[in-house]
This record gives structure tokens, sequence and C-alpha cells, in this order.
């Protein structure tokens, strides 16, 4: 095993940034757990012509095959998912009998896409989605929670301020009939590339690929750059002087939302009307979130309601959902540098071994102090004590034990915080070290003299 | 969405199995944080090439390649990865430089082989690694460790008595080069056999492709036939009359293992010498674990030590580890009824609501409950009260809060424990749950009366 291939696109942590990616998923879960979201996981491949049927992703799409599959044999046509909506819409459809609905499931997952790797886009990222999804019709109120919950979490995390911008299908839809369009998906897409081209270009894409008058797309553009942190956005919208029951409906709950979800987090969310989200599945509010001071990276959380994702014809499931971008995050608090561990390691105390003969008193102290739930590890070699309290002040283990046989004369255990010097008798049957060190902390690096964040 | 595919090997869990399988994963992961492992993840391809480096493996591997992939373009070579241990191996070649050593870890993921499917046998399936790794030279004590950590997990599980079987391969190698074996690997590869061709087909093999005479082919049956739970296999072994100073080596590892694992976990371990592992990297110690009662499923745990693994020609990384095959447990114990889940979600209450406009009442209990660690969820829709308790009773949630706005002239909040019909009055700010009810509990079927295994 000689070389190594760097592969971007992959990314791997280092054992301090695993803690901090540790610390988010941990975080993710309780608040999930704590709204009653059951855990799910679905199979990591799908048939491809399942993924492709929704959405323009299929060229992102890794397909599979057997190393020495035989060449007569049939294609089974698989490829790794893209996302964990797509995969959790055919899971309800397949397990429908089996489930209870409203169904309100989390999972935290893999996905990959063969895109071109860039600042904060890989091709294998771990996501943490919640959705809930109803039989035949689901309550508008669940559009609001999606804002909630994930405003809930991200106020629970070390991070910089993070804003969810809201938007809803209706609204735009509605807006885009009523100023004539007759390719609404078109000006849809014309209006996502905002950000990326700028609102000049798009008016050429609105005019000639759309094929709105100059008028009407002007009122788009106007339309999308509208936003406000609370319901006043419904008065600009209706000062562009444009009439259809679908926008009306769309502005309501958009209303309702934004303000529904900021009584409880205040501050947590704005209405903003360029939000498109580019999956063509969604169909009433839409959700993106951005990292504040890290707008640039894109958005750490997105989702929406999807009415038709998951029917079989006949029977249909309407469902809501948002997800954590945890890779995109994790990157950006580990590049930046925002975030820091107190340590890569589980271990609070580091048994230390006088000689070969005596580790297995070593490992006594070790067990007793296990049983009663204190992560700790037995020196590998009895080597000097100088350098055994080296090998835990690397790793930033807090405590190194001593057996009392270890030490000539003493007549009973000793532990030593290698932080203050501090050494005291210590009964490995009752010591309790604190609960600040008794896992990792994780915490924001930029506010080191306030470690508000415990780790789990 | 309309045509629905069963991927046989590709197994996926209803939500009262996930609970199951998180109890594995948690347990696990508890147990190996107290024994000091930190926590990594690698990406899930690997280079091609450096997989089938190793061992005989190469046909079960699944390939990528992007769909719409230009023909010009450089195959990547990138393959699933088919354990965790060649990418572990990998990853500290590349690490090397930003890692402490020895290095103890432990790593949850998901693997793939494209093997047939059969029972207990999968496509894609979960493992739960710990391996420790060296720089140079790998202390023999972490042999009996990786036996210790593993009898303990599997000790902290509500399942069937699990052994496991431990061997040593230079035990093994030794004893082939003294009965004249000049092929040892050929000899191994036979032996591995045993379990599912038998001895006498062994025999043929030994002595035909091996080029074993006679007399040798019956030494090393013989070898294969010896297990003992303590070191009595050491005198059973000197009686053969194969003396070789590698298998002298071995015998002293093994017993050292076998009694030092014992003496900590007693009847964990035995001394088994027909275990093989069929990959061929590993190098002294070799795990594998029978589930008693179960024991034609496979094994559930199973691992060695490798010392050429993780090797850049100049500095080598010596290492042992250990594996549960996670899928292939839970396969077992819900396939056959072992374990049951006390519910599927995490709530331990339903908040009532009386109607839409009382909805915010509602959310607000929830919320108090929540600030307290109560996992809850509130009723989606305002049925009437029987309908939201049967809700509640489908999916195991033990309680039902009604708001004192919610029922006509009470005066304060209840809450109903629906197991038992009991239901008092309650204060959100203040009410407590006991403990078991927090979140859902795991335990053995067999044994309902006793629930002997709390969920973490």
């Amino acid at each position: 095993m000689a070389k190594i291939n760097r592969l971007s696109g992959f990314p791997e942590l280092l054992p301090t940034g695993r803690v901090i990616e540790q610390y988010i998923l941990d975080t993710a879960r309780q608040v999930f757990e704590l709204h009653g979201y059951l855990s799910l996981e679905t199979r990591a491949v799908e048939p491809i012509d399942m993924m492709t049927r929704n959405g323009e992703i299929d060229k992102e799409i890794y397909v599979l095959r057997r190393l020495h599959a035989a060449t007569e044999e049939a294609d089974p046509g698989l490829g790794l998912h893209f996302d964990l909506t797509v995969p959790f819409a055919r899971y309800v459809l397949e397990y429908a009998a089996a489930l209870e609905f409203p169904l309100r499931r989390y999972q935290i997952q893999k996905v990959w896409r063969g895109e071109r790797p860039q600042e904060g886009r890989f091709r294998e990222f771990t996501q943490a989605d919640i959705d809930v999804v109803a039989k035949d019709s689901l309550a508008f109120h669940h559009e609001v929670e999606m804002a909630v919950v994930m405003a809930s979490l991200l106020a629970s995390l070390p991070i910089p301020r993070a804003i969810i911008q809201v938007n809803n299908r209706k609204l735009a839809e509605g807006f885009y009939l009523g100023v004539g369009a007759t390719d609404t998906q078109g000006v849809l897409r014309a209006i996502d590339k905002i950000d990326k081209i700028g609102p000049e270009r798009v008016r050429v894409l609105l005019e000639t690929e759309a094929g709105l008058t100059p008028e009407a797309a002007a009122k788009c553009l106007a339309l999308a750059a509208i936003s406000a942190p609370d319901a006043t956005f419904v008065d600009q919208v209706a000062a562009l002087g444009v009439r259809n029951d679908l926008l009306d409906q769309g502005l309501s709950e958009l209303a309702v939302v934004v303000t529904g979800a900021n009584a409880e987090r205040p501050g947590s969310v704005v209405a903003d009307l360029k939000v498109a989200r580019g999956l063509d599945y969604y169909t009433g509010t839409v959700y993106e979130t951005q990292l504040v001071g890290f707008e640039s990276v894109g958005s750490i959380s997105s989702g929406g309601r999807y009415d038709d994702l998951a029917s079989d014809g006949k029977q249909s499931y309407p469902g809501v959902g948002i997800s954590l971008g945890v890779s995109r995050l994790v990157a950006i608090l580990i590049g930046k540098n925002l975030v820091s561990a107190s340590r890569a390691v589980p271990s609070a105390v580091l048994v230390a071994v006088a000689d070969n003969a005596s580790r297995p008193e070593s490992e006594k102290v070790a067990r007793q102090l296990r049983a009663r739930g204190i992560p700790c590890e037995v020196a590998p070699t009895a080597d000097k004590f100088g350098k055994q309290i080296r090998f835990a002040d690397r790793r930033g283990i807090p405590y190194v034990w001593f057996p009392a046989t270890a030490v000539d004369s003493a007549d009973e255990d000793t532990v030593k915080d290698i932080r203050s010097g501090d050494q005291v008798g210590a009964d490995a049957a009752s010591w309790q070290p604190p609960v600040a060190d008794m896992k990792p902390r994780v915490f924001a690096t930029t506010d080191k003299s306030i470690v508000s964040k415990e780790s789990l």
C-alpha cells in the first residue's frame, strides 16, 4: 500500500474534526428526538430510473456495477442516492402498510453527487434530514414546524447566526401566472439563477427563454427583490398590482410561516422571495439557510413541501422536510477555525503503568472507572512517568492515574490533573472527575472565555 | 414513482427495527468510548487497485462511474469499500503526520460487497470496528484487549450468549512448516473450508493442492479439531509431536489471549484451532464469534492482528482489530424475534389538541416538556380525544397530555398514562415521567418479565 491518492470531493476529518462533527450529529439527533422524530435509514442505492424521474439532477448520479460482473448479466441500473428525500418517499410507498401516518422521521446519512468539487460542495457528504409525511393530506402547520425545529437545532450549536430564508411555490407560481407567464417552471428556473448571474442576465432569460413581456419580466424581478423579517412583504407584493388566487394563498401561507416561526424563535426566519430551490418537486413552502458572514458558501439547510413525490397513482403521501448540510457546515466551522474541541480522544483518564508486571493493577483501576461511566485508557507501555504524562498531554487527556503499587512508598492511588499539576489521593471505586471533563467539550473558538456549549 | 423494487441484499428496517439497531450502535459507541477509542469515519470509496492488493476479495467490489461521464474521461478507478480495515490502514498512512500513536479508533459505517445475498450475508451492511495501530511495533497485550472489549460489548446487549473463537496465525503457520508444508497459505485456505465442505474433502485438498503427505494432512486436520476454553489446548497440540519455533510462539500468545480474556470476562473466549479467516493480511491472533444457537449464520464478530497492512515500505504501522457485524446481528435478532422495543417513536408524551384555535397552548406545553429533556409531539389534528389517545396507543407513546383549556371545566392540565388509564393533574413546568419511560426500551423478547437492558 505505497501510493496514497487524496480524492478531491471526498473529505475526511482528523480526530478533532470528527469530535466537532459528532457533536453536531448528536445535537441534531437530540433536537429531532425531543420533537418526536423517529430515526430511519434507507439503503444507499436506488434504481436509477427512480432517481431521474424528478428534477434535473440525473447527471450527478454515481452508477454502480460489480467489478467482475459477467458481461451478459442484466444491468441492475443502481446508483448511489443523491439526497435523502427521494429515497424516503420511495421507502414510504414501499412500507406504507407497516407505517403509522403522519410519520415524522429523521435520517442522518451520507449522500453522493458526481459534481465538480468546490468550496462547500462535495462528492460525498452527510445530511441530517427531518420530514413529516401524511396520508392523503398534510396539515399546513407542519410547514411552520420545519422552520422551528431547524431554528432550534441551529440555535443549539456553537456557530455563527443562521437565518432561514423562506419562500412559497404557490406565491411564485400564482404571481407568474398573474403576469401572464405560460411556462412558470421556466420563469422559476431563471429566477433561481439571480445569485449566480445577476438580475440583468436573468431579465434576458425571462424575456427570451421564458417568453415574458418586458413588463412581466420586470415584475418577476421586483418580486424576487422583496425580503422581510415579518409579514410586511405581503403589502410589498400587493404594491406590484398582480392579482391571482394561488398568489393570495401563497402570500397567506408564507406570512403564517414567518410570523409563526419568529414567534417561537425570534429573528430566525425571513421571507425572501427570490428563494427558488432547483429541484422541481416542491409545491408549497421552500427553505434555504444562510450562515451570516459565510453566505458565499451557499445554503446550509434547505427543504420544502412536496405533495406529489410519494405517490403511486392511487394513494399519495404529501410531505414537508428540511435538511441540514452537515458536511458543508463542518467544513466552514473547521476551515475557518470557528469551533474547537477540548480533546480528540474520549478518555478522561490515562491510567499509568509502572512496569509490565503491574499492568493488571492498572487494568483493574480502568475497569473500576469504566463501571462508573468514566472513559479511560491504560498506558500502552510502561515508560517513565514523565513520558506517560506527555502521552496524556498530547491527546488532551486531563487526568493521569497512578496506582499505589506503581509508586514507591505510596499507600494509596493518586490522580494528577495535568493542567494544574495538582495531585491528590484517590479511590478508583469512588473518584469522580467534574462533569465538564467527562467528555470532549466543543465550543466556539472565537469566544474561548465562555465555553457555553457542552458536549452531550 | 409508481414502481417499487425490493432489492435483495440491501436490507431496510422498519421503525421498531431501527430502534433495536440504534440501541446496538449506541451501546457499541458507549463501550468503545469507555475504553478510550476515538471515533473516525473514512470516505466510502477507495481506489480499486488499493483494495485489490490484499486478499482475494476483488470480485466482490462495486465500481463507480458517473452516469454522464464523458467517454474520454479517464476512469478514476473508484469502488465502494468492502470493509473498514483496509480504508483505515490507508487513512493511517495518509494522515500519519497528524495522528498520535498508538491510535485507538472505532469506526461505524456501511460497507458494500457484490456477493450473492443469502442468510446473514448482505450487499450493504453496517460494521462497528475497533482497531489499535502503533508506529513500528505494537504491544502484544492489545491482542488480549480486542477480545475483552468485544466481550464487554456483547455482554452489554440483550442477545443470546456469544463465544469468541480465537486462533493464531503464527501457531498455524509454524505447525504447517513443522509438518513439512511449503505452501502454508494453501494449507490455510484448505483448512478455512472445513465448515463448508467437511474434513474429508479438505484432506483431499491438502494432499492434492497444498502438496502435503497423508501424514502431514492428518496432523493439520487433527490440529484444526482442537478447541478448548482454556490453555489446555497447548498440551493437546504438543501431543501431535510437531516442533517449530513459530508454533511455540503462537501457542504461547494464544494461551495468553484465552486466559487473559477469560480472567476478565469468564467464558467469553475459547481457543479454536480451525479458525482461519479468509483474508490474508493477518499475522497473529485471529478472532471469530458464534452466537450460541445461531452458529449457521456465521461469525458475528471477526478480526485479527495485521503487521504489514499499513506500510509504505519505509514506515509500518502494525495493528489489531475486531469488527461487530451489526447488520448480521440485527437480522438474527429481528428475524428470530429475539429482541423487542417498547415503542418506535422517541415521544414519551403526546400533547392533545382540543381545537385548532388552542393549538398554540398545546405547542407551549410541548416546549416546556422539551426544555426539560422530555421527548414529545403535538397531535397533528384536533380530533376527538378518543382518537388522539388511539393515535398515541398505536405508536406506543405512554402518556397523553390534556392542556387545561382543552377540557371544559378543568382548571389545570392533566396527564393520562394510557397503559393504566390513570389520569392526574400535572404542571408542564415540573412533571417528570419515570426514567424508564423517557426513551424506548429495548429488551430480550424471550424474557419479558425481566426488562434487564434499558435503552441508553
